[in-house]
């Protein structure tokens, strides 16, 4: 039986704007529109993150209702993945949508490190930033996470930080199935390369479910080598606006629909949203009392 | 700057008959106008069996001859790589064609081992042969396309095949580049899968070319996993009939055509084939005095 | 909790003689003496081959059965492990002394290979043959143990030869654990080195036993990098004469010595005999009826 | 030819007392003297962090060139390696006595992390901190190191980590060989294994020259497996205090004279410090004005 392989659309993230790529969604209504395109066409789990009308990051929990509100009028069962990245603002804010609205899972940085980016015409760094994730925060979001029964995404930019669940399972913060994303490609963690990718899988601990999140249009080769090894895939304007084509996507669908095309091209099935909600763990959409 | 890839068509085999696929060219006419199709869809080496007009295989080489007429005739300047795989005939006779033809290219079996096939349903193997190729057999090829001026194109089934090159590159017997092609996928050789493919690619010697051969529906992960390793594909209706789409293939050029799709969504391009000439360290066609 | 690691002694084998090793032991008593030796140091397995008493190899049943009977009176409670491999002779005689002797285990090789020898001084193979090891062989070798109650120890020399225990698991034919020995560093199979050794270890199927075998000198290296991934270890003078020191070994008795050193210093414990067999699910030594 | 690997020997650090190892040296007098024990045993490289009287870290560069000259009075043509990590002080006083006494390696922190200590019995991190190290810290040392023709040893502690070397490549400020230390087992890098040493050796950049650190007394597996690999190695009193029996340590000598032991007994050789200047393209002895 072919492999069932699960995909998450990253929707919006907070870095790109519609000057660069005019189709990313910034409303709640465009949120739930873009995660409609993307469920239609082979996605399970949205990754949310809010914005202002200008685009703007926004942290508050009653812009993150709304979008919740309005992702289920359009798509009643897909998996809701709220973003708990933020620079400048308190763990507590970062962490209080979870909280208050307790989605299905959320997002969860799981190391510090340098987080740069280098350009070789200039030769010079142009960002040049320590993300700081001591194990105190990560303790911290993993507590609130779990007291919202909300399931933690553990990313992870480099192979130790996948062992830096070791010490928060033994704490009993984390449960099976533990869900790890390998974000490649940033400058300061693991570069895109298959076999990185391969070394990132071969070390998750028994029980883990993974993702290959790629930045870039890199990210192409990061699906194509996960879904040969059975991984599971992210696409989503957040992480990429270029089709496999080339082409620039003028949706989040389209983005997810060459996904799902290079998962069947590969000899893989995409996971329906029962189908994963089962690999998660997670109770079908009819039982589960689904915020919003 | 993108990574060129080389592209094989393998056009015709000899194990695959009309009945399983209608397809397949058998007389050199056929052949050639299945390279043609081939190289217009990117392929810049044609690896060919001889047949006679029923199908079954033809090794003498007044048939090797008229094929290699018929190609030129169509393709001038693509690379002729003639197989030399035989059972039940002298090495004399596997190797004739390219003492009297000298083609830039012919194909090679590095070891002997285990060829079988298993049926999971009777549980029986209904195919179960041990396909001898001593070292002495080996080196007596090699002499032979030295003196033709005939690149090898060492086919190695399994680790340790790689390794069979060591004495006979000490020897003298070979040159820079060394052209392996990793066939995966027969029961008694390597299996197919990721990690297999990037453990054949790390164990080849400094100064190798290499490409990958799937054999069956699996080749697309392997030709996707090859491509974002900086590999080169072979594809052909000799290995696989199936298009990534799961139709079958109504040519050749179907088939390479889907490969250097594959190539450039991965973000790399098909290398021409005087790009691959020179990869190979052959002289550009202009130059060269190709045969028939 | 130190994982604990089992160490077999290869006491004698068939290739080397006592003009190239003074302590190789030949008779039925002086292997038995030789396997108290290397029980004393650490072994729990003895692989023994028989001999005659020139040193020839022995393939008669009464000569096994003779090993057996002065093996038990020295060490009771050591699993023995018979050799099935042997040229020139039928298949029925490579396997009558496990069928009539029934020993706890039995090694069986699992794939037709080159097996060959090249001198770089004189640029020449003085040793090419092809060793023939078909299914059907592997096959009955298999049925026979089944019957005999015999664990077979699956030599392999490649990475494909251990996926030629696929079809036969399907068949019904082995067990877990499934017992892989990896021989490396014959020419025509996989080479020594530690990437090649954890691919073979990362290649087995789930309920794995796996040892490493070099052959050679180099088998230190290789002995000291199994360790560190947990793997067991085989030594004796079958497989080298020469100790880490560069000495000769003065018996088996060292060679296990060494070992069991080797493996104390990387932080692993020696498996005792008891717990080898609770590992290899076979019963305990007072439950068992050992043959002899 | 045996390979020749390079042992480091790390004398002293700053973390470890005399409470816990009363083999630790503090004064110049001393480290000098274990300078010399470390160099007879087989060191050619001494990695040396200042300590005041009380043992307290000392970063003054009168207290650096003292040990210079006690080291240069007992082993002239030793290869000396300055730390730079420190936390606390100013980026100018980590690098101030490579800049006054221009030694001929220094260590450097390729980048952030979190570096933490979890205790399983208490389930409490007792250690939890956010090592920064962003690239203009690293930048601004390797200018300093350049101007004081200084080699850089660059201390990577996850996999990315060895990736950041690529924009100072670009930048023009690491010349090769590029010399890389693998750090591995601090939770919030790479943890210890055998499979994540391969990955890091393989990681590298063509012109590299690694070693391998072990973080307590699972660093000789570390270097039984790095040296299996032709990596080099580094062994010392900062480091673990045990040898391979498990015995403590009672000075450098014993802990690098059990290293060279594993370096021999594994076939390979002990690089004499001549052979370590030539590897790392260094002046040999004679000719070098060496500092003190």
């Amino acid at each position: 039986m072919a492999k069932k392989i699960v995909i998450t659309a990253s929707l919006t993230g907070v870095l790109a704007t519609r000057a660069q790529c005019p189709y990313i969604p910034y409303t709640p209504e465009e949120i739930a529109l873009e995660g409609k395109r993307a469920v239609d066409a082979g996605a399970s789990i949205l990754h949310i993150h809010a914005r202002q009308e200008s685009g703007m990051p926004a942290y508050d929990i009653n812009t993150y209702r709304r979008i919740g509100e309005e992702v289920r009028k359009l798509v009643p069962n897909a998996i809701i993945n709220y973003s708990t990245g933020a620079v400048g603002i308190s763990n507590e804010e970062r962490i209080h949508h979870v909280t208050a609205l307790k989605p299905e899972m959320a997002a969860l940085n799981m190391s510090s490190m340098n987080y740069a980016i280098y350009s070789p015409k200039t030769k010079e760094f142009y960002h040049d930033f320590v993300f700081q994730n001591p194990f105190k925060d990560i303790q911290f979001f993993l507590e609130k996470m779990k007291a919202a029964g909300t399931i933690p995404e553990m990313e992870v930019f480099d192979n130790g930080h996948i062992n830096n669940a070791s010490p928060l399972i033994d704490m009993g913060l984390l449960q099976k199935p533990y869900v790890f994303s390998f974000v490649m490609g940033v400058l300061g963690g693991i570069p895109i390369s298959t076999q990185n990718l391969l070394h990132q899988a071969a070390s998750v601990p028994p029980g883990s479910h993974w993702q290959v999140i790629g930045i870039g249009r890199k990210q192409w080769q990061l699906i194509a080598a996960a879904i040969t090894i059975d991984g599971n895939v992210r696409a989503g304007l957040e992480d990429n606006f270029y089709l496999p084509s080339g082409e620039m996507a003028k949706s989040n669908g389209e983005l997810i629909d060459a996904t799902a095309k290079m998962v069947r091209m590969l000899g893989r099935e995409v996971a329906s949203i029962e189908e994963t909600r089962a690999i998660l763990n997670l109770k079908p959409a009819h039982e589960a009392a689904l915020p919003a």
